[in-house]
C-alpha cells in the first residue's frame, strides 16, 4: 500500500512532538482542547473549495501509533523516557466533527473540528493539514475543469508530474472533483477509479511507419483505440493514417474510438480533424486533446475558439494544482482547558474565531445555498441573526429557511462513527451539492462572495478576549 | 515504509501497460530500445537544475514486479492471458546510464538513458518521470534558497502543504539542494536528515499567559528553545517575554537559541528584535523567520531591506516548487531495433535528438564548467567540435580541456552497479559541483545560458531522418 500504514506517528512536524512532550511533562495530558481546520482564501481566485481527503484521513488517524522502531528513533533525538513510555500506548481517543467529504465549502468556515486532549490534538495536526489541504486543492481544480466541459469527458494524466507518491492522492481528489478517469493504474486499483490511456509518441516511433503502429494497436485493442496523431505531422500524416485504420477497423466490425491531439493549435487542428473525419464518414470518432491544459485554456478553446473537442487529458496543472500549488489550510486552537482561545494577528483577517462551534447551511426556496452560519456548538440554527465577522451592521436574520447542520461527528473516542462511502459515492455527492451552489459563485473572474455569518455570541467572546489582551 | 515497496508495477500510466501488451503481442519483446530522460526548460526562470531522485529510483526499479493481486486487477481490465503470464516473471533487466544524483544539469541534456527491451523501457517511464521530475524541481528550489542565504541556516517546513506523501520526497530533495534540516520527522528517520522545529501558536495559546508558555517550554528544552513571538503582539509582548525567559535561562546556565517571527514586516521586526535582544545583552540569541518565504523574498529581505535574520523556515513554496509546481521532464525514444528514432514536432525546439548518446562536461582552466557536449555513445570526448543544435555556424572546437563523462552506467542487466551514497554525501557532492558553476548562470534574473554543443554526427542523423520523413 502506498497509503500511510507504518510509522504514522512520525508523519508529523517535529515541533508537534516537542510540544507534546512539553504538555506531557507539565502535566497537561488531560487538558481538553478544540482545534478548527479552516482556510482563509479560495484557490485559483475562485469562489469555493471542494472539501476532499477526509475519509482516508480518518482511517489513518484511527491507526496513529508509535512502533518500537519509531520510539527508538525518538530516543536518539533526546526525548525523555517518561514521554516515550507514554507514546508506547498512544492512540487518538478524541472526537472529530466535520462536513462531509465532497462538500462545497468556503473561507473561514470551521470545516473540521478536533476535540481531544492537547497532546492527541496536537500530534495529528500535520497529518490533517497534509491530507486535507492537498486533496481539497486538487478536487477544486478538477471541479473547475468539470464545470467548464459540461458532459464532455476528462481524464487525469498527472502522475508523471505529480509530487511522487502524492500522485496517488491527486488522482483520488481529481476523481472526486469530476474527472471521469485516471491514467494512474495504482490509484485505479486502490480507489476503484476507471483507468484510461491512449498511446505515446514512443509507440509510434518504435515502428518504421506510423500507419503500422496504428494498425497494430487497433488490432490488439479493437474496442479502446485512441490514436495519437502528432508524432510526425498531424494533418498530413497522423489524421490521414488514422482514417485509413478506422476504415479498416470498420471492415472488421470495430470502431476507432478517438484520435488525440497533443501539440500545435488545438482549436485549428480539432476543427480540421473533425472535418476530415466527418468527410470520411467517421462522425462517431471523437477528437480528444492534451498538452498543458487547464480550465482556463479549455474554456477558451470551447467558448471562444470554437474547438471541436470531445474530451481532455489534463496532467501537470491538475496534479499540481496550479497556479496555486497549495491550499493554505490551517489548524487553530479555539478552546482549551474550558476556555475560549484566540490568536491575535497584526493582520486583522487572521484573527481566529474562538469557542467550540458548528457550521450550518441555510437554503433558499429553490434549494440553493443561501448563507452559511457559524454558531456556538449548542445553539439552535433556527431563527438566528448572523453577522459579518467585523462589520456588524451587515447581518441577516434567518428564520423559516431549510437548513442542514454540516458539522457532524465522524469520529467518537478515536473510532470512526460515520458511514464510509466509496469514492464514487463521494464524487456523486459532491457533484449534487455543487449544483446547489448558485452560478454567481462559480465564475472564474471575480466570483460573487458566498456570505457567511457568525453568531453574535462568538463575536462577543472574541472581542472580549481582544480587549482583555489589550489591557 | 512510505516509499514504493508494493504494487510497484502498477505505479504507471495505464497506456504503458496497453502499449506493453501491444509490443508483446506483436512479438517485439526482444526489440532493444533506448530512451532519454531530459527536460527542455529550467524551472523558476533559472539557469540550471539540481538533478535529484536517482538513487532511490534505482532501488525501486530493481524491485519493479507484478504480484498475483496486481495481475488479477489487470485481468479485470481486459488484458490478455499470454501477456499476464509474461508479467508474472517480469523484472527490469536492462541497463541505465545517468549523471550522478546531485549534479548540476541543463536543458536538453540526456540526463538518464535507459537501454532495455521495448516493454521494460516503456513500463518504467512513469515511475522515472514521477521520481526525477519532482525531486529535481525541489532540489533546484532549495539550491536557489541556499545560494541566497550563504551560511545562514534554513529548514524545510513544508509537510503540511505538500502533496500528501510527496512531502517525504520534498524533504529528501530539499536536503540535497541545501536545506540544513527538516520538520518532517519521518523523512528525518528515513533519510537521516537533521530534524528541527520550534513551537506553534497553539502552544502559546494553550497557556493563560504567553510568558508561562515560554517558561515551560524552556524548562523542558533548555538546549533547543526557539520561541515564537507573534501570537499576541511581537514587539509589546512576544519579544519582551522572550527576553525575560532568556535571562532566567542564563541564571540556570542555559541559553535561548532563537526567537521566531511568523507574521508582520519581517525586515522591520527583525531589526527591532535584534536591537531589543542586543540591548538586553542577548547578542547570541538568533532571530529566525517563517511565513510564506521563498528565495526572492529572502533575497530582498537580506540584500535590500537590511533584515537582521539568521535563519529561515521555508514551507509551502519549497515543498510545492512554486512558481512552477513541476519540472517538465520527458522520456523519449531515441533508438529502437538498431535504428535511430525521432519525434518531429511543429515546435522545432521539441524535435528530439536521436541515437545512443553520452553527456560530457568540459572544464576551463580554473576548474569551472565550460561547456557540455552531447556525443555519440562511442565517440571520444577529446578534440571534438560541438555544435548548436540548429545554428551550425555556432560551434566550438574543444581540445586540451579537462573533461568528465557524466553519463555513467548505474544499472547493469537490472542490477544497480554504482555506489549508493548517503543523502548527506549526495548533498555534499551537489554543493561542491554547484561551486564549479560560473556565477553568471546562477542569477535569478536573465541568467546567462550555459552552452551545450552536439556532435555533428548526431545532428546529421537527425537532419537525414527529417528529410526522409519529408519525402
Amino acid at each position: 500500500m502506498y497509503t500511510l500504514t507504518e510509522h504514522v506517528g512520525l508523519y508529523t512536524d517535529f515541533y508537534e512532538l516537542t510540544m507534546a512532550q512539553s504538555y506531557f511533562l507539565t502535566e497537561r495530558v488531560d487538558d481538553c482542547a478544540t482545534f478548527d481546520y479552516f482556510f482563509r482564501k479560495s484557490p485559483f481566485k475562485g469562489g469555493y473549495v471542494i472539501f476532499a481527503g477526509l475519509e482516508e484521513l480518518l482511517s489513518i488517524i484511527e491507526n496513529f501509533r508509535y512502533s518500537a522502531e519509531d520510539i527508538a528513533y525518538l530516543r536518539e533525538q533526546g526525548f525523555k523516557e517518561e514521554f516515550l513510555e507514554y507514546l508506547k500506548d498512544f492512540h487518538f481517543s478524541g472526537n472529530i466533527f466535520s462536513v462531509k467529504e465532497g462538500e462545497v465549502v468556503f473561507p473561514n468556515e470551521p470545516i473540521l473540528t478536533v476535540e481531544a486532549n492537547l497532546i492527541e490534538a496536537q500530534l495529528i495536526e500535520t497529518l490533517i493539514l497534509n491530507y486535507l489541504n492537498f486533496q481539497s486543492l486538487i478536487a477544486t481544480k478538477a471541479r473547475r475543469i468539470r464545470d467548464v466541459i459540461g458532459d464532455k469527458t476528462f481524464a487525469d494524466f498527472g502522475l508523471r508530474r505529480a509530487q511522487t507518491l502524492g500522485g496517488i492522492h491527486s488522482s483520488r481528489a481529481s476523481y472526486i472533483g469530476g474527472a471521469d478517469a485516471t491514467s494512474n493504474t495504482y490509484a485505479g486499483k486502490l480507489y476503484d477509479i476507471p483507468i484510461t490511456g491512449t498511446i505515446a509518441h514512443a509507440f509510434v516511433q518504435s515502428f518504421d511507419d506510423e500507419i503500422d503502429a496504428f494498425r497494430k494497436y487497433a488490432e490488439i485493442n479493437p474496442n479502446s483505440t485512441v490514436l495519437l496523431v502528432d508524432t510526425y505531422d498531424t494533418l498530413k500524416s497522423g489524421i490521414p493514417n488514422a482514417i485509413i485504420v478506422a476504415k479498416e477497423m470498420e471492415e472488421k466490425g470495430h470502431q476507432l474510438k478517438a484520435i488525440r491531439l497533443d501539440s500545435g493549435d488545438l482549436a485549428y487542428l480539432s476543427k480540421k480533424a473533425r472535418q476530415m473525419l466527418d468527410k470520411a464518414g467517421l462522425e462517431y470518432v471523437k477528437v480528444v486533446a492534451s498538452n498543458q491544459l487547464n480550465e482556463t485554456i479549455i474554456k477558451s478553446l470551447l467558448q471562444e475558439q470554437g474547438a471541436e473537442l470531445d474530451g481532455f487529458g489534463v496532467g501537470t496543472e491538475l496534479a499540481t494544482g496550479q497556479e496555486d500549488g497549495a491550499l493554505g489550510g490551517v489548524y487553530k486552537l479555539v478552546e482549551s482547558d474550558g476556555k475560549p482561545r484566540l490568536k491575535i494577528s497584526e493582520n486583522v483577517a487572521k484573527i481566529s474565531l474562538p469557542c467550540r462551534k458548528k457550521l450550518v447551511r441555510y437554503f433558499d426556496n429553490e434549494g440553493k445555498f443561501y448563507r452559511d452560519g457559524i454558531l456556538l456548538k449548542d445553539q439552535t440554527p433556527e431563527n438566528q441573526t448572523i453577522y459579518h465577522p467585523f462589520h456588524y451592521y451587515k447581518n441577516t436574520n434567518i428564520s423559516n429557511l431549510k437548513y442542514e447542520v454540516l458539522s457532524q461527528q465522524v469520529m467518537k473516542e478515536g473510532k470512526i462513527c460515520c458511514e464510509l462511502r466509496t469514492l464514487k459515492e463521494i464524487k456523486e455527492y459532491s457533484m449534487k451539492r455543487f449544483e446547489q451552489l448558485p452560478d454567481a459563485h462559480k465564475r472564474f473572474i471575480s466570483p460573487h462572495i458566498y456570505k457567511i455569518g457568525v453568531a453574535k455570541e462568538i463575536l462577543d467572546i472574541r472581542d472580549n478576549l481582544i480587549s482583555e489582551f489589550q489591557k
